[in-house]
């Protein structure tokens, strides 16, 4: 058990945008949504799963919709009352803690700024380990745990609480629910007792989290080393250092796909190109797979040394891309049928084969 | 108080098809459904909402989507159970009753089905005393009770609970759910207490029905007079008896839009016009509107003098064109922007002006 307080919003930021692997939306909106929250009601306390009582209402929640309606029409924090209200209204439960429900980009934060107005403990763990751009695509879907009930809100107060049979309906749904609210709304989903937490989500998120942020804000600095520490302490490689030569972006059947191609600072007969949809999922030398979903892909400003997203991409930007092992949970072949890359429509084998760059 | 057995479900699906004004859907599913429950459970109870407590929870329902989409995937009931549920539980209470929310079509036949297989008693009642389209189209409307919350669930038991802010906002998503859920669910919304029926809804709905079901067969069956009695008890009018000459039909914006030209069966040089979207809603005779929504436009087949459903019009069919009045309360200025022509995009003045055909 912990303060988490408003020195930590940065770090926390810096860190959510590495793991969002390019997705997850910008942190800068939520970021100032917990400041907000933390400056009027005071900091968070972030416990561990196992310090709750087993029987304990945990809720994860996060935004979902388009990532870029989310710096158009600023959440204020309302949207998630109105779905934490009605999930546990139709439960009939009150909660205990919330949770994210993904740890990469804005909805690492997100659930610190609902925790602080009102007044609950934020769970340090979340349901991926990075950001994923689909409900079902978590460690609790492996262990058999259903995304629903659940609850979808606007900030105006229209809610909506679904209980669906499979993913697919799940999805779909809610999918079509958060067109109808304006491309962007909070849900809560996956509730869960304190034990299955503890059994089944990723735990000590958040902590892991600060620790990636920090070790980014010194890289960003320019403290030597501290790049290299980083990839020590998280088991991660530097996969390439390189311009970018062309970006290709299409969109197939809603789904934003496309690929970046980046040639070697030093050696110009090397070439990275890098595979995207909503987050970076494969990075591939010569054909030959440096790294793929789950494990994530980060590419940040070689200049600057911070983290950048699929929507910063830019022609001629230099970046580092490196690769950091996703959580153990996600090495199994249930896991890799969900979130690996045939999961993404991408027909290869979802080991990593590493070389470095 | 009176019993609803299976002497009943011809007349009262003959009543309600009448009553949908060539919409509301075929009844045969519906009355096939309260068949099978009321041969299973017994017959079911008709009861005033008067007679009930003053706070009980009453709970209009019915089916919601494409109406074409009910004869291909037969509701078998357990669709409305699931529905019942899931409101209740966001409610935290239990049923005394359930309610046609549309007396019109087969909605009318359903909660009767719904009923004996929850062994609740229906209201003699229902919100639209026809068969209309949207979900707002109710006298609850004008009496500013909300459709939400409000729940939709299909067969296999996806549910959602929706609670919205306005109109426009519920219509909206509970089309999105139901196009996800397969096109055809079963809603349960408006969720009333006893004595908001007894001041806002439509009462002796069931009763009423039944009588113009019993008229309307002995028309069928060739009894001399019996139409001419019909017309007396309801107050309505023959506009025209004629034959189809032309039927045209174009989808506006996902809704149906057509109309139909008879000519006169004895006066040649006569034609009715009729505009139709999923319901009969306007009859012309040389520019002149004869009848109009709210009012009920009834065609019945001249020989065999059962009423015809928008589906089933076809070239060359003999028609008995009725007016039906619409319950008072949809002759106020505000039931007129709710459901009068302008509300279904006819740029007319709502009133009729009456002519004998």
């Amino acid at each position: 058990m912990r303060q988490f307080s408003l020195a930590d919003i940065e770090c926390l930021g810096l860190g959510a945008t590495a793991l969002g692997a390019g997705g997850g939306g910008e942190t800068w909106v939520a970021e100032l949504a917990v400041r907000d929250a933390i400056e009027h009601h005071g900091p968070v306390t972030v416990v561990e799963a196992g310090d709750l009582a087993p029987d304990d209402l945990v809720l994860p929640l996060g935004l979902i919709g388009t990532p870029t309606a989310s710096s158009e029409k600023l959440p204020g924090g309302v949207e998630f009352s109105h779905a934490i209200d009605a999930l546990t209204g139709y439960l009939n439960r009150t909660p205990a803690a919330v949770m994210a429900l993904e740890i990469g980009g804005l909805n690492a934060l997100f659930p610190l700024a609902v925790a602080a107005r009102l007044g609950l403990p934020v769970v340090d763990a979340d349901t991926m380990g990075r950001a994923f751009p689909r409900l079902e695509m978590t460690v609790l879907t492996l262990a058999g745990v259903p995304a629903t009930p659940l609850s979808i809100a606007d900030e105006k107060g229209n809610v909506v609480v679904l209980e669906a049979l499979d993913h697919e309906t799940t999805e779909r749904v809610a999918r079509a629910v958060v067109t109808e609210f304006g491309l962007i709304a909070a849900i809560c989903c996956y509730p869960l007792r304190a034990d299955q937490v503890v059994a089944h989500a990723l735990l000590g998120s958040i902590s892991g989290c600060l620790d990636l942020g920090r070790q980014l804000m010194a890289h960003a600095r320019g403290e030597a080393g501290a790049l290299e520490t980083l990839l020590a302490r998280t088991g991660g490689r530097r996969l390439f250092v390189g311009k970018v030569l062309d970006i290709e972006r299409r969109s197939i059947d809603g789904t934003s796909r496309g690929s970046i191609v980046l040639e070697h600072l030093d050696l110009p007969d090397r070439t990275l190109r890098i595979e995207m949809q909503t987050e970076l999922l494969l990075a591939l030398e010569d054909g030959e797979v440096l790294a793929a979903t789950p494990d994530l892909i980060v590419a940040l400003d070689h200049e600057a040394g911070l983290p950048v997203t699929v929507e910063e991409l830019a022609f001629g930007q230099r970046l580092d891309v490196l690769s950091l092992p996703c959580p153990p949970r996600w090495r199994t072949p249930d896991a890799t049928a969900l979130v690996g890359p045939a999961a993404f429509g991408y027909d290869i084998a979802a080991t990593a084969v590493g070389r470095a760059g």
